[in-house]
């Protein structure tokens, strides 16, 4: 009891701590002052989401091959677009997969650059299972349903039309702007890195923003605050060239289910570490901050069990569920499969194969590279002698983790106006999840793309029906003009 | 060294012994004289043969619904056959599966009963891979090719023809014989045993044979003296409702395939043995007879090895391959399965079920009922908390081993007439493999059926391009004529 109230102590001087440092990025009204582009924008309102609805119908789903000639569409309807506001060197621009497209503004002579990124690509759709055609968009009650409008059609469009509403009422921008617009955010962004690596001097900026981003809700801002980084890999366990009878070899073969799971056993601890070697090498100890922050996020455990039919939540030792997930990196199977697995039957088999795949999502400073290596040679270490292990080479699953910090004159910027934008401070939040295009623009260009992006949770995104708030449209038109006209300021 | 070489002095000593004891079963031949059928047989092989293959040209595929009128089509044909040879009370007899076909023949007063096992279905085809239809039997070389040739129409039809020849040669029989062909070995002898228990008045005997059963060579006669038994189950492991996220809930959701792969690893010791309490409680020690057979049987690891393409065979410590397979109980994984089991792709998950088969093959005193439920017992005590585990009924798919006594009547006569037939001793082979039919008979009829069959391993069955030699199908009805006679003489 007294060691929970001494940590509660604790976690409310972080608290208090975090939220001092925070309001001292607290923005002037003035220096956002947008009244000369909110009417712009509302004169332009229905003009617009016909545009959007538009842009929605393409359907551009990245993953399908039959939709190549629809992503070449919708890059080009994005250039046009960009070119028709006033943009200069609009651009669709070639990679080994679907293209980027490109612009930007660059007369804002003495003043830094801000660079947006977003995405235009769609994930397929399971038409079955929506009320509308996913891709004949129509407006509801205030929300425009259609795949891709709220990811991440909606961010983008929204950014767009602050440009443009700036540039219409003004004839030019307060800092220097580059859009860059990739088409395979929802496969991985499998070509980014080597585009970003081969136009460093294009893309080159002070500020970053990713467009791909969420609010809490209408009234509350977010922040995300990390991204954890991805390790895969695929092997295969093999005792023999063949399944074989178990009436036969049932006790003398090696079972590769068996020895497979072995394998994977010895890959955790009884306290939910991970087992393999160095693993946790290059994880610096969980931050004050980073504690404070899983603290403050709301996270109802119990209903989230519930809606999930899971009994319990559990794991490494010592952390909290929101702990685990976003600052702590984990290694787990994501598939696993060996002899007779059809849905009936039974065969009477002793299997001389199994395999395995796993997912590590890692946190900063850890390498995908060399955590791959790490499990390697673990797994050689736990392989039962009899078995011979295979890899399989799956390509660009692996990105690095990103750490956004909060001592960033961009972090403040997009802090500041999130706060006088909503009038509330952000929540600043961690996550769990991956995300490539922000691990290589970290990398690529040398600072973070901070969240600067206008989804909602309950929007469906990846599911059904999706859709977007006709209210977050105009409030990220709001928020980039405000972004923009406060970083001119400073 | 010296511990091998008393190895070495004990085996020998025992093989010595053992030939020893079954010398004193070396028969007269006197006793077994079937000259008087030999002409019948062949004189009537043009004819038989033709017959034989009229009986393998029906499809009678026991496990597929589209051949159910091609099993009571051919359990009717066997019936008019048995009822041309002279046999009484044939009779096609429903179960609540394919039919069972039964006769007999009960005017040797005085004399025993002797009953032959056997069954007329088959097993699937895949067509495109063999040379001829395998419904279409043709004679080549020596060799009769079709589905069920070998398995097991060939000694049903030597039995039948055995008889034949005796009641057209004598109009009598030197012993009350009985046969039973059922339709549905190849399934596992689902219903079996419910008719078994039916009928048990009916299929009253002194001595049993199963003429599904092997030779080693032209030359070498072998006589099987074991089947294993088999207890099968199924059983799925569940954290959460679906399949979640790993950005969301890697490192907080149990991960289903781990906790599958722990409860897995439990089952076995480090030293091979199985890891389930009372698991080998009701099973003998290996007898020395036992060890003697293993030793005796032609068995050359290496070549196996090689054509599994296996590096080593391995189990449980301090016995032999062939002891472990004839002798010793096993627990195997048959399948196992979760998460993102397809062949190409990845996603990103943290799975929320696992699904596991287990295949135990037991030894005598062993009851599959009692196993399943230790097994049961050991999951309950090994499930991680957080996971929960339900059972899939499996149905028929249980049976208790059956071992062969080599201090019987039934088992002399059968070595004494096939050392008389090939002119050497039958060997005597223990088999990893399970058959139900033989617990059935064994357990309602009070008695075993000893192996008395003509196929050779050879013959590819349940495979395609099966075949029955001809010269077997000779050799069994002299074998059939010299079981009945001798034992008619005793």
């Amino acid at each position: 009891m007294k060691l929970r109230l001494t940590l509660l102590v604790i976690l409310i001087c972080y608290a208090a701590f975090t939220q001092k440092t925070f309001a001292a990025y607290m923005p002037a009204s003035d220096t956002t002052d947008i009244s000369a582009y909110k009417k712009y924008i509302s004169d332009n309102e229905q003009k617009h989401l016909q545009e959007f609805m538009d842009f929605v119908a393409i359907p551009d789903i990245s993953s399908l091959p039959a939709h190549k000639a629809d992503m070449q569409r919708c890059a080009e309807w994005l250039k046009n677009k960009l070119q028709s506001i006033g943009m200069a060197n609009a651009r669709v621009m070639s990679t080994e997969g679907h293209p980027v497209v490109y612009a930007d503004w660059n007369n804002a002579d003495g003043k830094p650059t801000v660079l947006i990124y977003g995405h235009y690509d769609v994930q397929p759709v399971q038409e079955a299972m929506w009320t509308s055609p996913p891709f004949q968009p129509r407006q509801d009650n205030g929300r425009i349903y259609g795949r891709g409008a709220s990811d991440d059609k909606g961010s983008v469009i929204a950014a767009i039309w602050a440009i443009e509403a700036m540039l219409q009422k003004e004839g030019k921008l307060p800092v220097n702007v580059k859009v860059i617009f990739e088409g395979e955010e929802e496969i991985g962004s499998p070509h980014l890195e080597k585009f970003m690596a081969a136009n460093k001097d294009l893309l080159k900026t002070d500020y970053a923003y990713s467009a791909d981003a969420l609010q809490k809700s209408d009234t509350q801002p977010e922040m995300g605050m990390s991204v954890r980084g991805a390790a895969t890999m695929e092997f295969t366990l093999t005792t023999a060239n063949r399944d074989l009878h178990s009436g036969i070899y049932g006790g003398k073969l090696l079972n590769a289910a068996q020895a497979m799971s072995q394998i994977v056993e010895s890959l955790h601890t009884p306290d939910g570490k991970v087992a393999v070697k160095g693993f946790y090498d290059k994880v610096k100890p969980m931050t004050a901050e980073e504690k404070a922050m899983a603290a403050k996020a709301p996270y109802d455990e119990q209903k989230e069990l519930q809606e999930n039919g899971a009994m319990l939540f559990t794991g490494e030792k010592g952390y909290t569920s929101l702990e685990r997930v976003w600052w702590r990196p984990t290694l787990d199977v994501t598939g696993m499969w060996s002899g007779y697995t059809a849905e009936e039957g039974f065969l009477n088999i002793v299997p001389a194969s199994a395999h395995c795949r796993i997912m590590c999502r890692l946190v900063q400073n850890q390498q995908s590279d060399e955590i791959i290596a790490l499990i390697k040679k673990h797994i050689a270490a736990n392989t039962p002698k009899g078995a011979t292990i295979t890899y399989k080479d799956l390509g660009g699953f692996s990105n690095d983790a990103v750490k956004y910090s909060t001592n960033t004159n961009a972090f403040k910027y997009a802090y500041a106006v999130l706060t006088q934008l909503y009038g509330r401070e952000p929540m600043l939040m961690g996550s769990g999840g991956s995300n490539a295009a922000m691990a290589i623009i970290n990398k690529q260009l040398g600072i973070p793309a901070y969240s600067f992006g206008f989804l909602q949770e309950d929007e469906n995104f990846h599911s059904h029906n999706e859709f977007m708030r006709v209210s977050d449209l105009e409030k990220g038109q709001y928020a980039f003009c405000m972004l923009l006209t406060y970083i001119g300021n400073k």
